[in-house]
């Protein structure tokens, strides 16, 4: 009965959040939707980012079929094992796996719905004033928010109420991010490959403006924005929420028992929901303040909905009487996020020594830019790493005191209490893309220099909250990714009695020795993956900006009066789209599939203790690089904004060549390899515990 | 009696050693050294490189006495408990400590003696063809190698000799390698501020050749080559081949007893000197074949090494009745070594597909350069990072099949074997500062074309082979490091018994769980430190860099007549040899004192748990960073040189500029942060070895 409301109270707050979400979006389209000339450049952005989403999803329905069915016959354990006996659990964990790819990709696709249709209400806006531009910004991206952790919380308590079981939630979680490693990767790709390429040519080579409607790669930048900043992001938040939950879930059970609602399994559940409750109450509470400042906005909302979490939680946890140590130990991983945050904005607010060092840097030239950017990406790591692992160990450390299984408990925890804010995060996050392309539509349709200004201040703050999210959802990733280790333990340990392997009771597994060489060597291996798929990633990106480089050459080269903006000529915009659909269609599985083939062979070669080792230097590695390239990537994109607005002389200066040099290395870095990371370390670890029997069964080692 | 006839016979195989070394030398000195003006520039060299070793090693020396103090007082453990009883073991550790630091320095040394003598008779005699060039150059790099392996030999067998005990052995190592840490830092950043501010100013603003002697700069560089790569090198690979065998010993007295000579350690010593004799065969051996191809003249003395090294240690092992499944071991290390130096190969030559792309890409302008580079770069680590964990996996394996503890000193007989033909591996590494000196002074004393052709040649096999050395250096580093931390719980074993926190016979630490929160917070922390420290070090080569172009530019602007070449007009070169002595001495020791400082400040917190997963954590990113720094920067350099051969436009061409960019950034990379990660990663480890029983007494978790 207990189980029931409380289950009904999390769908409840779910539902509440499309309905808040159906709010906002009938309010956008209140406002009004400016000249024909930008309605039509809308609509080309729209129809791009919705032929590229429909292509990728058909791609990966296919992958995710195959998949569904690897996963019927063969997980958790292959379907004609005892006699054809579990084959119910098979299909359950086949459809669970088939739902998470599905609202994965509908997330995705409400955020390009209503992200298309706020950037040109924003242009306009912008015409009255900031804090309208703002709002309207702001209550775009926030649908987004709002539509992706309702669809995670709507999809576990659904699937929780009608399975109980932890190898379904893990399948609906691995279908999340399966789903999620492609998206961001091909949708980082497209969106990279056509920024830099119209770059490259038309800020560079002819020098002309960054939006330019004479630039044939215009259309296909802004499209990028979307599928990858909105579409792609909000996949991967998806992905990382559901990961804590599923995570958090998994270990609770293994402390109250499979399928039973215990208090531990009632609190993820109650603590997630408070999370989009503050969520939704800070985004309905999001206002401009008088000074006009978006960084503060911003900022402020998400202060507001992190005050309003401790206390909810809070008083949740005094009326169903939890341990106080649990809720504080959310508290902690919310307020270890935060911390993340700062950190990394120090590094790439152009106000701070980083962005400084590296813009006075470049006046010595590009090598300079880069050898300076490097160095401050990689010393950015250390407060990051020092904050997950001091996260880690507290929360364990505090977790222990309760009771056995709790220390790891204790971590999820603090994953959960570290995402439970990521409505907001992913509103704040969503805005940037929604302002970028406003300030390209403002641009293109000729709005004047008042509400250029405008939008490249909302810009210019978009770029600075992206940095600090990123960092937090890195963050969240690595506490997610230990907690996942610990649910991957509990399923070798289940599927090791299952197969009579060890006394029902007894541990299989306790824990990692790195000293034994089968750990170590997993450890090894697991660490080259994040460089590797980042490697190929990056590869993918260059491959198809320089084909869209060609085309944009032959454009200006073959239609006459492009060049010159002869009135009534415009480029072949859907040119460069195709050209970028087509690439990253291609490159996306790749990526994927290495890291799918490379996590299968370590599991079948060396068994579990190897897959153990691989982890956490999948974890290592990864939550190392991905801070790196983040980090550098938003520094050098901030200084080559910093030189732009006049410093070491400004637009077409020598120091401005070498910035731009600076951010176009970064602009792969940051939007798309140190991005994927997190998704490619969570979809490794959730494959490895749905395989966790098969390896157990079948291993070499 | 056997254990003294087996020093005995170590301890003259490295006399043996200097012995072959003082002949080399002298058979160097009967070269001719050509005209008055290469000895001029010779000696200036010299002298360059003298004065700079000189400051390093006061400023070392008094860094090295603060150290040996602490050591005396409280390590391994404070000298006033017990009632003072173990003050002779502390003195023992100190005074061992001190010659590890000496024999360093001396190898350092004897080396920039030789090699500063060999560089401009390396040049005259190319005036007579390839093969004689070849061979002053490869001599005179083999009295290096001969030294350096001699001296490690000496030292440890002497010391095992006189005090039989493993932590005076590992206090030995620990000077080795922390003055290795501070040497390699110091001169990696010194050759490469000189190298990239003569570039800059020189190649890239003037477009003056690269050793031209108008350049303020040309000399610093050629001092940097020296200081860098030869003293800088040898010290690491002294430090290396020294831990190496340290690793071994402690862990072979760990089954035969503290103290005791048997089997597995006498085997030690025959490996390892049986190799450094394989290493004067091959190089008293070495021959440059008919086509005069010095690439194969360098690798077929590496493959003659191996051989005879192959037949040696398996005579031996016959006669000595030695575990036949240990010599598989060692020559399974030694396979692995070649096979990662093959692979590394693959990445950085220029008749391989990953240069081609870059300089490809290098078309398209530097941001794809560096975009390109990077992805190789990462995508080099994955066959290395198999490699080292394959041969940690079998020789571990392997190993334990003999009985308990020789898992563990599989693994470190795997480290020996790959080290044991290190005396080649230096020749071969030493053999390229001095034929790129060679090119330089070639160039300032006007020997002509044909001669520059001919040194030309000789650089560029210089630089394929370096590459591999370094692929092998690292590989070698992470097995050893593997072995140190086997050392390193048999020392917090001991201690802990010593202590009376457990049992004589009870293991006090079995290995690390990862999924211990200390564990995995030492982790964290321990892989965000080589990003940490490549980043002090480029940084400090960016900064000095900046200081030298300014002066290059002043030179220019104040000494009349100097741009233009009028005659008898000169730079005044030794005010840039000053800038980048006295930076250089500048930022060497921050590198070094925050790796020091932040592993005391993880094992007072963390305590041995902390320690522990601090050092995987470290020796992981450790390796991944330093071939990915080491990979990408020698493929821009090949890259570089590929282009400047003619391909895509050459010099002076829009791909050029952009390769040079590639270069520019890829130094710092491979010939600063990258190789000075392996010294850091073994210092690191000897320190938490030294600090065992502290981080036991003293640590706050």
């Amino acid at each position: 009965m207990e189980q029931t409301i409380f289950l009904l109270s999390t769908i409840l707050i779910s539902l509440l959040a499309f309905g808040f979400a159906f709010l906002l979006y009938a309010w956008l389209r209140k406002q009004p939707l400016g000249n024909s000339k930008i309605e039509a450049i809308c609509l080309l952005i729209r129809q791009g980012a919705n032929t590229f989403l429909n292509k990728e999803y058909i791609a990966l329905a296919k992958f995710a079929g195959i998949l569904a069915v690897i996963i019927l016959v063969f997980l958790p354990q292959p379907i004609w094992s005892d006699g054809w006996a579990n084959w119910l659990t098979n299909l359950t964990m086949a459809v669970a796996y088939l739902f998470g790819t599905i609202f994965s990709a509908i997330a995705g696709k409400v955020g390009i719905f209503v992200a298309t249709a706020a950037n040109g209400r924003t242009a306009i806006a912008a015409k009255k004033g900031i804090k309208e531009s703002f709002m309207v910004g702001f209550r775009g991206g926030s649908v987004m928010g709002m539509a992706v952790v309702g669809a995670s919380i709507l999809g576990i308590s659904l699937l929780f109420w009608l399975t109980g079981h932890s190898t379904s939630l893990l399948g609906f979680s691995f279908g999340a991010s399966s789903l999620a490693l492609f998206a961001k990767a091909g949708g980082g790709i497209f969106t990279k490959a056509a920024d830099i390429s119209a770059d490259l040519v038309g800020k560079v080579e002819l020098s002309i403006p960054e939006d330019d409607p004479r630039n044939p790669a215009v259309i296909a930048d802004n499209v990028g924005d979307n599928v990858g900043d909105v579409a792609g992001m909000g996949a991967d938040l998806f992905d990382s929420h559901v990961a804590s939950m599923v995570a958090a879930l998994v270990i609770a059970m293994s402390i109250d028992g499979d399928g039973v609602f215990g208090l531990n399994v009632e609190m993820v559940f109650a603590f997630a929901g408070l999370g989009l409750l503050s969520s939704i109450i800070g985004v309905a509470c999001a206002r401009m303040g008088k000074k006009g400042n978006p960084n503060h906005a911003l900022n402020a909302s998400t202060y507001v909905t992190t005050g309003i979490y401790v206390v909810l939680t809070g008083i949740i946890t005094f009326i169903r009487q939890y341990e106080w140590k649990l809720w504080l130990i959310a508290i902690i991983g919310l307020a270890v996020g935060l911390l993340i945050g700062i950190t990394t904005d120090y590094f790439t607010n152009d106000e701070r020594k980083p962005v400084r060092n590296v813009t006075e840097a470049s006046t010595k030239g590009p090598a300079f830019t880069i050898i300076t950017g490097v160095s401050y990406g990689f010393l950015s790591v250390l407060p990051a790493m020092i904050g997950i692992g001091l996260a880690a160990l507290l929360s364990y450390k505090i977790g222990e005191t309760i009771g056995t299984g709790y220390g790891m408990f204790g971590i999820a925890m603090a994953a959960v209490g570290m995402l439970s804010i990521v409505g907001m995060i992913i509103s704040n996050d969503a805005y940037g893309p929604i302002v970028d392309n406003a300030r390209g539509l403002a641009e293109m349709g000729n709005l004047g220099e008042d509400v250029l200004e405008t939008t490249d201040k909302l810009d210019s703050a978009g770029n600075t909250v992206k940095a600090i999210t990123k960092g937090f959802s890195i963050g969240a990733a690595g506490l997610t990714v230990i907690a996942l280790l610990g649910a991957f333990i509990s399923e070798v340990n289940n599927s090791a009695i299952d197969l009579g392997m060890v006394a029902p009771g007894v541990a299989y597994l306790n824990g990692f020795d790195v000293m034994d060489p089968l750990v170590f060597f997993g450890l090894l291996v697991g660490a080259a993956l994040p460089a590797v798929f980042s490697a190929l990633l990056m590869l993918g990106v260059k491959k198809n900006a320089e084909t869209m480089v060609n085309e944009i050459h032959r454009q200006f080269k073959e239609i006459p009066g492009l060049q010159e903006g002869k009135e009534g000529v415009s480029p072949e915009y859907d040119k460069c789209i195709t050209i970028a659909t087509k690439g990253s269609l291609k490159e996306l599985i790749r990526a994927g599939v290495v890291a799918i083939v490379l996590t299968l062979i370590v599991g079948f070669v060396g068994g579990v203790k190897a897959i153990g080792g691989y982890l956490v230097g999948n974890i290592v590695t990864g939550l190392l690089l991905a801070l790196f390239m983040s980090n550098s990537g938003g520094l050098w994109d901030n200084g080559k904004k910093y030189v732009e607005s006049g410093h070491f002389g400004g637009k077409g200066s020598p120091a401005h060549k070498a910035a731009v040099v600076g951010d176009t290395v970064g602009d792969p870095f940051k939007d798309t390899a140190g991005p994927s990371l997190n998704t490619q370390i969570t979809v490794v670890s959730l494959l490895s515990s749905l395989f966790s029997m098969l390896f157990l069964m079948f291993s070499i080692f």
